[in-house]
């Protein structure tokens, strides 16, 4: 205690501390609902699959508690320490001693499975034993010693847990031993150790984790791993200018140079970073914040290659993407980065997961003929637990403090109580945020305080109002921007905001070949998409809109939990194509006028299968004749 | 002699007889140019190409006689076989007694590295030695020696060689004892043999070379290469339902196993041929011909993925298309199959090859920002030493024979004298084809002779007129079949053929997302694209065409060597975009009108590199408002 998410109480070129999970209660809100459905279906079931495919048996098998052989795949322990952490920031925001018991017996069959040397991975024991370290490329040991480090820590900040953390400290002392300043020279074929060792130096103060975390940074490009550019190997770290390779294995490197830049402040690292990131938000990110285009190599496609139909965008890299500029917004205070988090969360991670919390989607793609359904489970499974460990730490984004206030980052119905310089500030959030603009925030505290408020003027924002004390407040409210509000602060002094939360039309750089000549639709941090099984009557790849089509948001109460749709006019080419063939002289139709409803991305492939669409086509407005 | 390409002179289930390459001259026409180029620039310059980047030294090296390393990958052999079955087509369509020696000399080198037992393959020599047929999967051993065989035929065929035709069989028999009936269990990673095998049966008579054929494809889908659904491993043949894997192996398998139907008459090979397809021209085709729309693999991908900026399309594969179809064609004498050759030829192949016949493409994109150029070779040069024997052969392909009558399956400036039942029809064709759709074709006969000419009528054409000696014919004239003479031919008869020649506007099944609402512009068999270089003043991909566009043909006497362009009316919306951003809010202006020039897309990027586009989005038509 207390669980922060990236700990930079004490990180000295980190411009923003966290807030820990615990002093953030999301109430019956957008996100507060699936906290508890994360909490009682999620966690239970996702609990149940770790069971049943083996993965928890692995580690009471590699503690010679059961007999057979290994099993699935070789980075399934990670799975498990991924579960374990989402359950510690659970236990976080509220506590749960049923859910306690749990995550304790698994921590007994964890830590019984650790050598006496401190290695610990279920599948190099036995017969595979002789194997450690001998594929760094391949073979996932640190990427899982990571993820143990990540749990051991959350489930320590979150419950005093000294056994898990305990033997994630054994295990790295035993990396250290082998990579570090006296071991052989290694860095991981997937990421993920570096952030996990500079979270392990904020937890103990132990500068030889952060001197590992940047060893293994800086031993990129030297041909450990190849040299594949899939692997981020290339080239050095502070070599690289473009985002490319293994989507989920890019971003989590660029987590751990975040990392180890708030601790160094060595600029170079910046500049790599942020030129990493303009060209990920400028070049290779789905309007949904989905990354990782390609199939191929699970990785980064050049720029603009974002098809929509083949879209790849795996779960795991929009939540990478959303760590990473948690961290990128930590370092900075720039509200472009909590813009990239928002777009990412509402869209494409939240489509990662089905809308009763019990199905997954590993592949994200942004138009489909109703093929692609979630899952249960995947061989692969790294998405799920990686969705509930994200959803279970949100409460952690939601505030962060500078040395001059507090920062608002994020806007749901819930209830606060930071400290700020030894007092503790309570806020009142009451919205319906992200579905209507309006958020009046109140706040509680035992005496005056002069400090200021940091308020988050989200990218998508138009004409934003503030008021305070029902009074206008007149300045430069910029979107994209942190609006300060400083002032002795009394108790019960209440902000309102108002968000102009319109239906917005989004077009596409024209370079994106495909999406030339189309809009996306979105409201608020809302991206929208048209579903077959809302607009019987046509196929909604066929719909056009023009320019000025009416587009209003509905309240829906009915559907699902209750969203916002938008209903609008449009019209239909219906294509009187024969399934048979594949080009024909054109011949289109006059379209026809029609209706048509469009309901979030995230909420999609929830009722039967039927084409998807987050893309439409804009009908042009033509210039007249002069000819 | 004579030089078939694809000798189905005795095989008992093909419809059709090939033509001998001699026995059809092409004029100073559309493809007689191309093919003077081919002889004057294309095969010297790849000579010298072969030679400085060690494919013919690997020879002369295996021999003995130069001392060094192995140089290049190891199935570079096989780009000396290529060069040496064009030279053998070309020999064929025109003597020339300097090339004849330089082949002779390239022959000489490649014999002398043959081994005692018959095995040939340069890189297996020495120290690789041992190495030879233990890695069927990788290794293009079979491949290359495909490649040899059909060159060795091609050669003897042209000039009556024995020397490199001993050769190859002599390889031949060392296959047939290692994977024969008496020999172990094979199967090739990059299918090539098949066709070879079948050929070199119809070329000796043995038997045992068709069966040697069977062999591997029966050989398919039994794990041998380890069930790889790229190298088409994943199921036997017969089970074969969906064109997929690395498009120029699948089709090169396809092409042996049409040569085995042609043979053996087994139903159910054809039948899966016929099922793979039509899932091939249905849903994995580009309006180009192009094919193997993956990057990942080189591969057909799924059903409707054909992406235009990342299309990949090797030329290779539209090459393998088209032998594929030839085959295909002369077991049916179906015209479908001739289409996807043409279509293929005039857009998909050609555009492989700069005009200037020294550059190639390997990969084809149908949209680009201009960064996609020719390169002179490369370190995997399959594709130029393909487009050059392809392109040497086309004569093999204007006629063919059956029982009753002659076949026209091309249209080009040419004279021709074919042996018929014992006669010799010599057939003169006057036409600007593909730029003018009027061909006048002339007979001569000794005398009089009663038989059938069957004139193929493209599936492209609208309304055509056939006349005989001035006398218009009824008839039903159906785009995509042959059109049937029959009657007792004298000497002067004249049959003139007038295709409409009309530009086109082709739309896509709107089950290829990135097509919808935009349409392809082609005339005759040429499809068309546009080019910034001809388009200043506004970006080709901002381009939109009205449904009821002005578009007009134009001769263009002075680009390149002369070429049918497009001029027609459309619209820009010009985006105003900063290029530092992926999204923003729509907000389009009025498109203005514009004029366009779109010029045939096999001559593309043959100028200034800009930017270029296939698909032209279309301005939908509305129907009116009711609401």
């Amino acid at each position: 205690m207390p669980t922060r998410v990236v700990d930079t109480s004490r990180s000295p070129y980190a411009k923003l501390r966290s807030v820990p999970v615990e002093d953030v209660k999301l109430k019956n809100g957008f996100w507060g609902k699936r906290l508890k459905k994360l909490r009682e279906v999620t966690i239970p079931s996702q609990y149940e699959l770790l069971e049943n495919t083996g993965r928890i048996y692995n580690f009471r098998r590699a503690a010679g508690r059961e007999k057979g052989g290994f099993q699935g795949l070789v980075f399934n322990d990670s799975d498990v320490y991924k579960w374990v952490e989402a359950v510690g920031f659970l236990l976080a925001s509220g506590y749960d001693e049923e859910l306690h018991r749990l995550v304790e017996k698994v921590v007994n069959d964890i830590c019984a499975a650790q050598d006496d040397d401190g290695y610990l991975n279920t599948f190099f024991t036995f017969e595979n034993r002789a194997q450690r370290w001998t594929n760094l490329r391949a073979m996932h040991e640190l990427y899982c010693a990571g993820h143990l480090i990540q749990a051991a820590v959350a489930l320590r900040r979150a419950t005093g847990d000294e056994k898990l953390f305990n033997t994630a400290v054994r295990f790295a002392n035993h990396i250290l031993r082998t990579f570090g300043p006296d071991g052989r020279p290694g860095t991981p074929g997937h990421p993920e150790i570096e952030m996990a060792m500079v979270e392990l130096y904020r937890e103990t103060g132990d500068y030889r984790y952060l001197n590992m975390a940047k060893t293994f940074i800086d031993n990129r490009g030297k041909g450990i791993l190849g040299g594949d550019v899939n692997l981020i190997d290339h080239k050095p770290f502070r070599q690289l200018d473009e985002i490319v390779g293994h989507a989920v294995r890019s971003l989590y490197l660029n987590c751990g140079a975040t990392d180890l830049y708030m601790e160094t402040g060595e600029r170079e690292i910046w500049n790599v970073l942020e030129k990493l990131w303009s060209n990920m938000v400028k070049c290779k990110m789905y309007v949904t914040g989905g990354v990782g285009s390609r199939y191929d190599g699970e990785a980064f496609g050049f720029n603009y290659e974002l098809p929509n139909v083949q879209a790849y965008a795996e779960t795991c890299a929009a939540i990478a993407s959303f760590m990473w500029n948690w961290r990128m917004f930590l370092a900075s205070g720039e509200a472009k980065f909590v813009d990239v988090m928002e777009l990412a969360l509402y869209n494409g991670i939240l489509a990662g997961v089905s809308l009763d919390g019990k199905e997954y989607f590993y592949v994200n793609p942004l138009a489909d003929r109703g093929k692609h359904r979630r899952r249960k489970w995947f061989e692969c499974a790294c998405c799920p637990p990686n969705v509930a460990r994200l959803i279970a730490s949100l409460p952690g984004y939601f505030y962060s403090v500078s040395e001059d206030g507090i920062w608002v980052n994020m806007y749901d119905e819930s209830v606060a109580n930071l400290e700020f310089k030894g007092n503790v500030v309570r806020i009142v959030q009451n919205t319906d945020y992200p579905w209507d603009g309006r958020v009046e925030i109140t706040l509680s505290l035992q005496h005056e305080h002069a400090f200021s408020i940091y308020l988050r003027i989200p990218g998508w924002s138009g004409k934003t109002e503030v008021s305070l004390n029902g009074l206008k407040i007149d300045g430069n409210i910029e979107p994209g921007s942190y609006f300060r509000l400083c002032r002795a602060w009394r108790d019960g002094d209440r902000i309102e905001l108002s968000f102009k939360m319109e239906v917005r039309k989004i077009s596409c750089n024209p370079l994106v070949y495909e999406n030339l000549g189309r809009v996306a639709l979105s409201r608020g941090p809302i991206v929208y998409c048209l579903e077959g099984v809302d607009n019987a009557g046509f196929d909604v790849w066929d719909l056009l809109i023009s320019e000025d089509a009416s587009l209003q948001a509905e309240w829906a109460p009915d559907m699902f939990d209750g969203i916002m749709v938008i209903r609008g006019e449009g019209y239909v080419a219906d294509s009187d194509w024969s399934q048979d063939r594949l080009y024909q002289a054109s011949k289109p139709d006059s379209a026809r006028k029609t209706g048509f409803l469009a309901v979030p991305y995230y909420a999609w492939a929830n009722r039967e299968p039927c084409p998807m669409s987050v893309w439409i086509r804009l009908v042009p407005k033509l210039g007249s004749f002069k000819g």
